[in-house]
């Protein structure tokens, strides 16, 4: 049967979840919320569906089986209690929010109500790094007793978006807590060290653009993060997974199979992919896939509320630990 | 405006081009023949389309503006002769026909038409071998002066099919013909040594499983392919320009870019990918894209049935040197 | 002219050193010291000296131009005072010391003297690791914004020798101390997070086997200093110099050029080189060449006490780290 | 016991051996001839050894237990013929002569004493080459079906060399004929295509500077040499050796571990080793004591009179064939 959707948010993450949910046989989009009615109705006409400016007529429908939030963050969490409130499955964009009080404060409900709440840790699904988890679980390279995770954006946001977007931490790191998660589930303690390096946006607004992350998790291993805004190369996304029989490593996307050889260099490759929409294509329609699995019952594997909640609390920790310049231990299974 | 094909044969190739007719935003399936109805309907089922047992209804029903031709070899030459006749625009796959005296004999026909008449040599539109020819083209390497192409397949056919096939060199090295021309289209000379190393079907019917051609050009440049009817690690597809400053290379497509490192070996990745549909998803999109661009005026980039016609003549060439033990000279120009 | 070395220990390195010594054209092996007459004695039939037991002979034979030091660690500083008394310009193996006070009470005679002191700190004069400096220093990257280290040894000495090492940041981490210094000098922060993740020895004596170093330059820089004490994969050795127009990156030596692709992995090459005295074969050679440059006033690029004294003031400061889980403000130019 | 060599010739490949001979411990540099004597003295004022304008003094000296013949090409019969009478074991650099004849006249003399002959074919001593061929015989991939040699120098010799090297094929492709053989010994047939592309040289005295040539093996396998007198990155020296169960490779020898990666271009090394005598520095050496096992009767491993015959049969079957254009069977076993 298929899944009927509710689009809220036209964005750019918006309007891939709109082609994949087109695309995908088993899905359709049947609803689109946007406040800018112009978007909406762009994605409607290209993927179909029900335009409107306000979520709750299309939450109160009766026409949607499930709802994707990709509106902007501050909307996030009354859209999670609503949609909860009315019975309907939510896929949320990360993070749940900046202010964890405001996430704790939903947590009982969510936890209590017998909806699935899955969070767009997008990377997860990403066919490289699922791969990579699976084979440590598998015990291929034995005991996992490090992980480094090297994370750089191709460039720094505008100022105007580093002063409300809770910090590299919240914004940026967000998604590496989560990535260490996945493999490292029950991290206990936090260090971090940030410089503003580059960018006069991180440096008006009291924000790092350079930051390493270290995380202690209760079975012995460390994770280390190593993040940039920019990266002159492109896109850097890259992993090592470390354990007592060896290595798994995830490399960046070559944008191209041709090298080049020449008098001055050999083996020259262009550089890496722009941004996240082409290097992650496919995570998302996986995560999309997962989460029809998820509401149907199938599976339990997408990231959820707790999931968005625990990568909330580390990034908390470690803006603290950047400013207080102690390590902070955290307990994610309170 | 949209453009309506009609689709001939919906074997596994015909299928790739249904879908890829039926995903452009610009072409449409408007019908498709098949003389096994059930493949026809369930294309039809997927991609849209009216279906008929019989081309020519296909052909004379108004309702096409252009004719992709999947259907087995032997019927290439009365289709591409009818849908010219009838001044129907046609993208016919590869092979035009086994024998070279059937292809001439059309070959006045075609050229007197003013019909777009392309080849579907789909390699020239992957995206790494078009980068690489358009670089030379460039200048980036200086003057060409050797091209190696290695090309295998994953595994040696069934016995009956290389018993049809016409052999390696109109078979299997037709593409890399193309691929050379690509480059170098005047070629004047063939050698080619071929061999039965390991498979009894090639054995039985005289044919070969392992085959090397040389290929001069009348700039004084050298190709050399490099085929096999099987490959361990998956299929096989490098290409390496070689120029006066400098070369430009094309590696295998990575299936994955996570690589394992243990006591036993370093960076050892997973397998190629298995074979064509996969390695050139991509270019049968572009090609049907440049197709497109062909009949309406705006391009005149797609092989056509001269390069059909050559890659013909270069495997009789080498199929006789091959036999008879000496270079063969060819004249593509006559 | 011939410099004349005295050679004062013939262990592991004090091997590798006189097989230098003997093997430039400028240098000659004069005296060899070691209570261990044995080993001193068969690095003498092999590569000539006078041989002695006691170091103030061959300090005081008035036949020796300059001293390498490669006795054990607790006699690094009677050495080195006594060579500098002499007026003998002294290449003494890492580290100075396992005590900053010691390390404190020697500093002004050092300053003082007027002989050259040199540190054995190898990795300095690794082609690769020099040449990326070089190109740094060079601003072919822009600005130094990001150091990662990445530094593992093949496996875990004894818990015998855990228990005199100082600990994994002054016996293991002191050289990629050095290494962050070669590049970023002035180091003002230290945060460090380790654990015995593997290693009964280390658990045993409070020490760590794994560890993740973070280091700020008062440039704004972040260095990462990821260390185990094994890797299966053999001696695991990367460097990566991130700056503002791209990185400049070091990878494993590898131990062949043969690589080997089948139906299971392509491109599997064989494991690393074993251990330091293979991977940094050359940087001991060009160690020497630059000793004996220094000995004659042609450059001043060895690395010297005082940056014996900082590598050990960060392992100090990386141990309370590590301990007290606060970040360690130094200052190296005090 | 240490093993006394006359060296005859001092040119480039004289000093390196030279060099290995002197520091080899089981070897010694005794007697040194060349007809320029400065060239002889030289050498021996650096690695030891009387020095002569005349090699018949150094071979009948009786100061020395095996020679190494490295002078000019055409003096190399009448050396090898007069050491073989005098039983002075031989290692003569290749080739043995350009003339087929002259080689035939001395066949039966070297077959009918019994004194060892080897021929410096370096390359079979390249741990790398000499890796995959061990691996192959170890049955690692298979069957060997297909080898692919590619050799390229780096840059074309003076037009004056060229007149009198033999050809292309008996100059340079002489090595990857004997590097064939030492996969497949028993090559039954050869094509080979030549051009002249880029040197004005090659052009004027009617030789190649670029060649592919196609080798049949008794065994039914195929081998490509694929030759260039110029190489805008350096030496090229690359191996596949292709089999049923999957495919072992020589890559490039790098020059540095060091990759850039910015804007422009990622993961760019720096161009290859310039040429032979640094690509293959180790490959000397071990045929040195490779030779010395040989005459001490422990191997018998080393390329010998036949293999050096053999190699410039199959170089005058390439030279037939690249002019008249036709496949030439050879006879090795005869």
């Amino acid at each position: 049967m298929t899944l009927r959707f509710g689009l809220i948010g036209t964005g750019r993450i918006g309007q891939v979840h709109a082609a994949n949910i087109a695309a995908a046989d088993d899905t359709e989009l049947a609803w689109i919320a946007d406040p800018f009615m112009d978007g909406a109705s762009r994605v409607a006409a290209r993927f179909g569906g029900t335009v409107t400016a306000d979520p709750e007529e299309l939450l109160t429908s009766g026409e949607v089986d499930a709802v994707l939030v990709a509106s902007p963050t501050p909307t996030h969490i009354d859209l999670i209690a609503r949609a909860v409130q009315l019975g309907l499955p939510v896929l949320c964009e990360k993070p749940i929010d900046l202010d964890i009080r405001r996430v704790d404060a939903l947590r009982e409900t969510v936890r209590a109500a017998d909806v699935p709440v899955a969070l767009g840790f997008n990377r997860r699904f990403d066919p490289a790094f699922a791969s990579v988890r699976a084979r440590v679980e598998a015990g291929e390279i034995g005991n996992l007793e490090q992980l480094t995770i090297i994370s750089r954006d191709p460039a720094a946001p505008p100022a105007s978006y580093i002063s409300v977007s809770g910090g590299i931490f919240r914004d940026m790191t967000i998604h590496d807590f989560d990535m260490a998660r996945f493999f490292l589930p029950d991290i206990v303690e936090v260090s971090a060290t940030g410089t503003a390096a580059f960018d006069a946006g991180a440096r008006e607004h009291g924000d790092f653009d350079t930051a390493v992350v270290t995380l202690r998790s209760s079975s012995g291993a460390i994770v280390t993060i190593i993040n940039s805004r920019h990266s002159a190369v492109g896109y850097d996304q890259r992993l090592e997974a470390f354990g007592a029989r060896g290595a798994l490593s995830v490399v960046n996307a070559p944008t191209s199979l041709v090298s080049l050889s020449t008098a001055d260099a050999v083996e020259a490759k262009p550089p890496y992919q722009d941004f996240f929409l082409e290097r992650y294509a496919q995570a998302y329609v996986d995560e999309l896939h997962e989460f029809v699995k998820l509401v149907r019952g199938e599976t339990a594997a997408s990231p959820g509320f707790e999931d968005g909640r625990a990568a909330l609390v580390l990034a908390d920790a470690a803006q603290r630990s950047a400013t207080e310049r102690v390590a902070i231990r955290v307990d994610l299974r309170k």
